[in-house]
């Protein structure tokens, strides 16, 4: 697989603090690890579209994951080029410039309209919004994941997670076959920039969308999540942690599966059972 | 203290699942209560300026709490009024009138210079766009909390949580007094919103700057949170998880103090630990 230490970026930094127990300082200060969050500029066609707070390592496939959680691209020939901005010294820029199929934007605003009703705004219409965006069927996609595969994957997940291992706080994403073998571990402070690290990885090697494949994640499973799953076209979503109802709606109009509180050996499915194996 | 039910808004939703259990289906489908999400848009002077997913309830106070931790109001005078958008069939819609004397969020907005810098942003400007919104010197604030109180607060803020206790995952956010009493509780599916609302409870009773006051948070301690306790002049921010590199320094540059790894009876001070008593 594609290992959760894929980059030169720093990724840590050390620091020094005072631990207390029991109510008295446990020795004097010391030494400590923790991870690096850092800005990223996101750039489109040289224009700035948004910022993230994220740990640097992968950002061309951070930015190009993010795109497709936007239904901008769904391809590798979506983007004419990526890359860090020259001159943009601290590294912390990226500009994607979009080629001939990409949906630009300012389109994929557009479609959202929730913005703009009149009547305001509900989760109907943010989970119609995103379906209007999806460019593959998810119900197409028969794929069945042994339980005992489902059960396995967050310690699988655990352990390919070097970063959490030095500094006992980041979130990870990881791209699991029906198997259980692992494809690609993203590490990162935010969940939703892990998730994004491994789906711009599977676009920029053209693996979109991710049929018979199981994303796990060490959060929550939010809607911002089950969205992104949905639009790079992975059947089954599992979380170490709870569902909500609008992910659970999302993932159940849109045929994804969702497993939420995957600890030990049991899990919940919420949505679409028919993918869970005996 | 004001307990986490503050609303009478739905805040979770009945729904059925299937529990797996050592690979075998562990009965059949069975209820669950899971924590709405649902998307709220944010309305400054009639215009539409941002959407967040959250769980109902509360809305005024998130809605407040995001504005100060924004750099736009820091006292209830600020607001002319707020409240949800009439005709807005769904109530997800909070239009917050600005009066004389707050920021309007285009000034606050060009303020962070950071999207515009030519070198690409750093962290630095991060920090240092937080601290010209900043209206209070955190410095001045000699407030010390004992030890075994910061101890004591994950516990405390666990046992206000009803929601958790009902859905099993959902953030919370506490306010406490440096003799560890609860001031205010709230929950959400995200960690920010519930540190929103608690902040837009404070303002809406005249309690900014937050001297004194201990914010106790159920996940890690992001760069964002820091810039909310920051911008709310709470003096010491306490997390479940961990730090990362930019709250560290963001904490450390502004003079609030950072606990991080609060579990059990021990915990780790990264910052100003002049402010933990023995």
């Amino acid at each position: 697989m594609d290992a959760a230490v894929s980059s030169t970026a720093a990724r840590t930094e050390r620091v020094t603090r005072f631990r207390i127990a029991d109510g008295r300082p446990e020795s004097a200060e010391r030494d400590d690890l923790i991870a690096i969050e850092d800005p990223l500029e996101i750039r489109i066609d040289g224009q700035s579209w948004s910022i993230t707070m994220r740990t640097p390592g992968d950002d061309l496939d951070l930015v190009a994951g993010f795109l497709v959680g936007e239904g901008v691209i769904t391809e590798p020939g979506h983007l004419a080029s990526i890359g860090h901005v020259a001159g943009a010294i601290y590294g912390n820029t990226v500009d994607a410039v979009l080629a001939p199929g990409a949906t630009p934007p300012a389109d994929a605003a557009a479609r959202h309209s929730v913005t703009t009703s009149a009547c305001g705004i509900c989760g109907t219409e943010s989970i119609d919004a995103i379906e209007k965006q999806a460019r593959w069927d998810l119900g197409v996609d028969e794929t069945v994941v042994p339980a005992t595969v489902i059960a396995d994957l967050p310690d699988r997940l655990r352990a390919a997670q070097t970063l959490f291992e030095e500094t006992g706080g980041v979130h990870a994403a990881g791209l699991f076959t029906a198997a259980g073998d692992a494809l690609c571990v993203r590490e990162d402070v935010g969940r939703h920039n892990a998730v994004d690290k491994v789906v711009g990885w599977a676009l920029q090697r053209g693996l979109l969308p991710l049929r018979g494949t199981v994303l796990q994640v060490s959060g929550r499973a939010s809607f911002e999540l089950v969205q992104k799953a949905r639009l790079a076209g992975v059947p089954v979503l599992a979380a170490v942690g709870a569902p909500s109802s609008l992910s659970r709606d999302l993932a159940q109009s849109s045929g994804l599966t969702l497993v939420g509180f995957s600890r030990g050996s049991g899990f919940s499915v919420y949505t679409h059972p028919e993918r869970i194996g005996g």
